[in-house]
């Protein structure tokens, strides 16, 4: 999925949410807070590893970022990531995987919510997708899903992460589908459509650097879901 | 794409084709080939390192494939990398994508051709994917797509790869459409459409390790491809 807030620009890329805010707003209060080591502090420290994470992940993937860039990025001292992350990066990286997925959760409600037909909502939602994917110079799509391709193979405790954001998505979309009248079945199948059709859209759209997938894909679920409520695509 | 004659296994993975099977053929004379140094001896040592990077890729990413890693799996000095790719890893996986992305480019005729209609095509595309997908224990699934996520805003030498590749599969499938009665746009679209299903199906089912989202990607496919050419979807 695709933040529709956030801005372009390696490094500087941010989902749009309050904990989001509060992570930029710390920022550069990392050389103060070496060595405090009070809680309230040491939260900020954590929150940023995990955004810098996150935002690194999404950008250039999981095996690309070094720790050594995360806490650069967090400015942060570098044992204050084995501190907070005993585990180290499969550590922090199933971590960012949740917090990023929670974040861009809510981007279904967000979306789907204030359209007037659900037709409408999943047009919405590809195009958002398509318009941030041009704003920020194809860089921002899914912050799940190229370190989930990464990572199936070889990391269960990742592996595991993406696993359920995935499934945190599907019943949020299919939630939707059935206040739409569709059975839990049908409901998951189509939200799973959907899911399938705009990640491998990000895909191709970032490859080509053309929204031409993102715009095929979403008129391609727009058809899909509106034949399962059986009303018409508006097309 | 997902080949469904490989076989499964880190490091053993293999597409199907001859030049793979000569590849095979020749891992062990790479100890006997050092400093050998004729053409012929020097491209067999070049197409291993090639396919080695083609298997290393596809199974755990760009990032995480070291060139060390690379001549140690394809049994060739070291030196032989930068000798066959002076421009290093880089122009190495350029060619690793481009190399892989014609051999898979074989499964569209392969699967769509001996079908007796096209939407029987497209259920025996997902139905064979999701089987070689179980079977390699949700390893092997398309040699592009883990890279195009990683490289697209960080190489443009690896995006136009995995571009052409991309361009070079809209192509081969929309020629099946076209001869199916579709216009070029129809079917041009028609075959973006199902590889965004095909790949977004494979991000979800390698991270949920299951073969729902094929399943789902291949029904929504079969029946989008049946309305695009007005005929029963068979189901």
């Amino acid at each position: 999925m695709s933040s529709t807030r956030s801005t372009a620009g390696r490094g500087e890329t941010r989902p749009s949410t309050g904990e989001t805010r509060q992570s930029t707003r710390e920022r550069g209060a990392g050389t103060r807070e070496r060595g405090a080591g009070t809680r309230e502090r040491g939260a900020g420290t954590r929150e940023r590893i995990v955004q810098q994470s996150a935002d690194l992940f999404r950008l250039q993937g999981y095996s690309a970022t070094g720790v050594k860039q995360i806490v650069e990025a967090a400015q942060a001292p570098f044992g204050s990531l084995y501190h907070f992350f005993p585990g180290g990066k499969e550590q922090l990286g199933a971590e960012a995987i949740r917090v990023s997925g929670a974040l861009y959760e809510q981007l279904i409600p967000a979306v789907l919510d204030p359209a007037p037909d659900p037709v409408i909502g999943v047009r919405n939602f590809f195009a958002g997708a398509a318009e941030h994917l041009r704003e920020t110079d194809y860089a921002d799509a899914c912050p799940i899903a190229t370190v989930a391709l990464e990572v199936s193979s070889s990391s269960e405790t990742m592996r595991e992460a993406c696993a359920q954001v995935f499934e945190s998505w599907i019943t949020a979309g299919a939630a939707r589908h059935e206040a739409a009248s569709l059975t839990p079945e049908k409901a998951r199948e189509l939200t799973i459509a959907m899911l399938c059709a705009l990640e491998g859209a990000f895909v191709l759209s970032r490859a080509l650097r053309s929204t031409e997938p993102l715009e095929i894909a979403g008129e391609l679920m727009a058809r899909a879901t509106s034949d399962a409520l059986g009303q018409p695509s508006g097309r």
